[in-house]
């Protein structure tokens, strides 16, 4: 075929079957952007997406890549009911929640702690499952959404890709929700009105788990207002709303196996919350979302699951130590995180926008990759020896500033 | 948590920030429907899901296991760019495409018989693709879609979870779509026009490859007028639109790694067209939309694919095998095909849906899966002893009604 094509992608609008509204929007960059094949080639630290910077154990490696072998059909469809995964993860979900209610020990769980496999939606990473709740909610004009910037950027990308508006308001100087800006919106709103609201416990990129002030919003929020509680940070935070789920039948939980279970390359999210919700989220999802692959290092995972989860002490200890050493920096100002990451943002400076960019750029030929989002810096816990060279590099450079 | 939650999850509307409409839908039901594990434990044909009945070969999986276990850490977030197997992809189709248009080897394709990376993008699925496509182009009231039934169910599904109307025609005696009533569909309808028209080339269920009629038709379609090809059963059929693109940007092809590449494991489908069209369906997909494993896969089969479809002369033999054997049975009706399936009515029965859900039934009970769909049955190829069987059994129960 001759390729007789425009060279300029990026006029959309001249296609005439594409929603016009689509050629104004920016897509999600994904990190590492599109440096295929450099995460092995080259060694550089990437703190830049807060990923666990330990691959799982060989001989973990090794059993899922015999599974795959032997017991995985490539030419077969995988199993679309995910009813296997499920119940594991309504145990895990449960165990996790029983430590935080201040259960001695997992067998303390009273009986009615249980949670069923038809409160459990499992997503191609939680993406899906956003994608799948702004379906189920508000596409046609049936709703907004409401966000606290800054925040994990995805929640308004998606939305917007969907059509819907983003009502976008502040966060306090500790990161909370402005809940006297978020109850304005709420009421004030006429035209599609706020459906969902997305909270993240702890908070990307800033890194503080919901306070009680937060809490306390949440639960006063009417019966058709749907609370979106992204977990994805919670194995760090060990902070979770789960217990409070089965009184709120307009909360859901999102969570992934993404970052403190290692599995990002795999892509697996689930969603907990109320059955008839999940019975939606799963009417609305591809049926075959999750590869048989995926579905199998999930379960594997949750079965190591103990020593799997052994190095998150690791992590947040080194979390608080690159915390000490980043506020020695005076030119830094640092907060204090519930994640695995910190958020920074560059004092004194007439555009720190703009040197905060350079610095991100400085750093990245240094050898050392961080994010700059919302109006700061984003670092991620890498091992021991790449948060050495973190601190080192960042020092090196704000000197040279 | 205790489980207060209503025990009929079916009735989603009680929850209301779920959008009314999605109440009254039905979703897909994946097969083996939710029957997890039981595709290993249990033996059964499956030859309801169209897949190729060959595994990978044992040398090729275990090439792939030992790529996961050294060269892919799952700790890190998959390639979100998918450059590396977009290029080799697009140089598969070209050679697809010349073996089509009558090139007598691959060497003899042109210069300008090129297609570029930026040509085609990669889904979790051709599923994926599909709802990208229509989040694109008809969501918020902006337009409907024209299917012509009976075809795949995903396209119908997939926009009324959308809320995308769905105009449906009729197909006339050899399952051609009936070009006058899509017409009349186009012209008359005045709210959400007909944004884009499914063609299935070759169709599923009934087998058969786009017609001249249908070809000229199309062509003839106006720019504002998408017409996705979905070419999911290429490799069976031999007959591609692929070299006419070039001139119709209002053309897109969909392929998959689900059949003849013995991928339906690992979800890896892909759409060929303009370029302005695929930057808009890159900027609505998610971001890691494929895990890593399913990028190594499907560039591990196009490196391997003359060996791999070297299978495919024996499966299309097999087709036409068990399209005379069914034949001779008078009470069906078989039609020829261009897939890997075969399509088959009963005929002179009083209640033919039923006859044939009790056909299914009973051939499932004997160990031999098929599927029931579009007012008819669609009996996918399988390994020569799996036709044999699928023969004698249809053959007993035949004569047992």
């Amino acid at each position: 075929m001759t390729t007789t094509h425009s060279p300029n992608p990026s006029v959309a609008t001249s296609l005439p079957f594409i929603r016009s509204e689509l050629a104004s929007l920016q897509a999600y960059t994904p990190h590492p952007g599109g440096t295929e094949g450099q995460s092995v080639a080259i060694s550089i630290d990437r703190v830049d997406t807060n990923e666990n910077p330990y691959d799982l154990p060989l001989e973990i490696k090794q059993k899922l890549a015999q599974h795959w072998v032997e017991a995985i059909e490539s030419n077969r469809y995988p199993d679309g009911g995910h009813q296997r995964l499920k119940a594991a993860i309504a145990e895990y979900v449960v165990e996790s929640a029983g430590m935080n209610v201040g259960a001695a020990s997992p067998l303390a769980i009273r009986n009615e702690h249980r949670l069923l496999p038809s409160q459990i939606s499992v997503g191609n990473g939680s993406d899906e499952l956003l994608r799948s709740i702004l379906i189920a909610t508000c596409i046609g004009g049936e709703g907004s959404i409401l966000v606290a910037a800054p925040t994990f950027s995805m929640y308004g990308i998606l939305a917007k890709t969907l059509g819907i508006p983003v009502v976008s308001i502040a966060r306090n100087a500790d990161f909370e929700v402005d809940v006297a800006a978020a109850q304005t919106a709420i009421r004030d709103r006429q035209a599609a009105p706020i459906r969902v609201v997305f909270m993240v416990h702890p908070n990307s990129p800033t890194g503080n788990a919901l306070s009680a002030t937060e809490l306390d919003w949440m639960r006063s929020l009417p019966a058709d207002i749907l609370v979106v509680i992204d977990e994805a940070y919670f194995e760090f935070s060990q902070q979770t709303v789960v217990a409070e789920l089965a009184e709120h039948p307009n909360w859901i939980v999102l969570r992934t196996f993404s970052k403190a279970f290692r599995l990002a390359a795999h892509r697996v999210g689930y969603a907990v919350g109320h059955p008839q919700l999940i019975a939606t989220l799963e009417q609305v999802r591809l049926p075959y979302n999750l590869p048989s692959m995926s579905l199998a290092a999930a379960e594997l995972v949750l079965q190591h699951r103990l020593s799997l989860l052994s190095v998150l002490p690791e992590l947040t200890n080194e979390r608080d130590r690159l915390f000490v050493a980043l506020s020695k920096f005076d030119a830094l100002k640092v907060w204090r995180s519930d994640a695995n990451f910190l958020y920074v943002r560059m004092l004194e400076i007439e555009n720190p926008e703009l040197a905060m960019a350079q610095l991100v750029t400085q750093l990245k030929i240094q050898g050392t990759s961080i994010r700059h989002t919302g109006g700061g810096l984003r670092i991620s816990i890498g091992s021991p020896a790449e948060n050495d060279r973190t601190i080192i590099r960042i020092g090196d450079l704000l000197r040279a500033f």
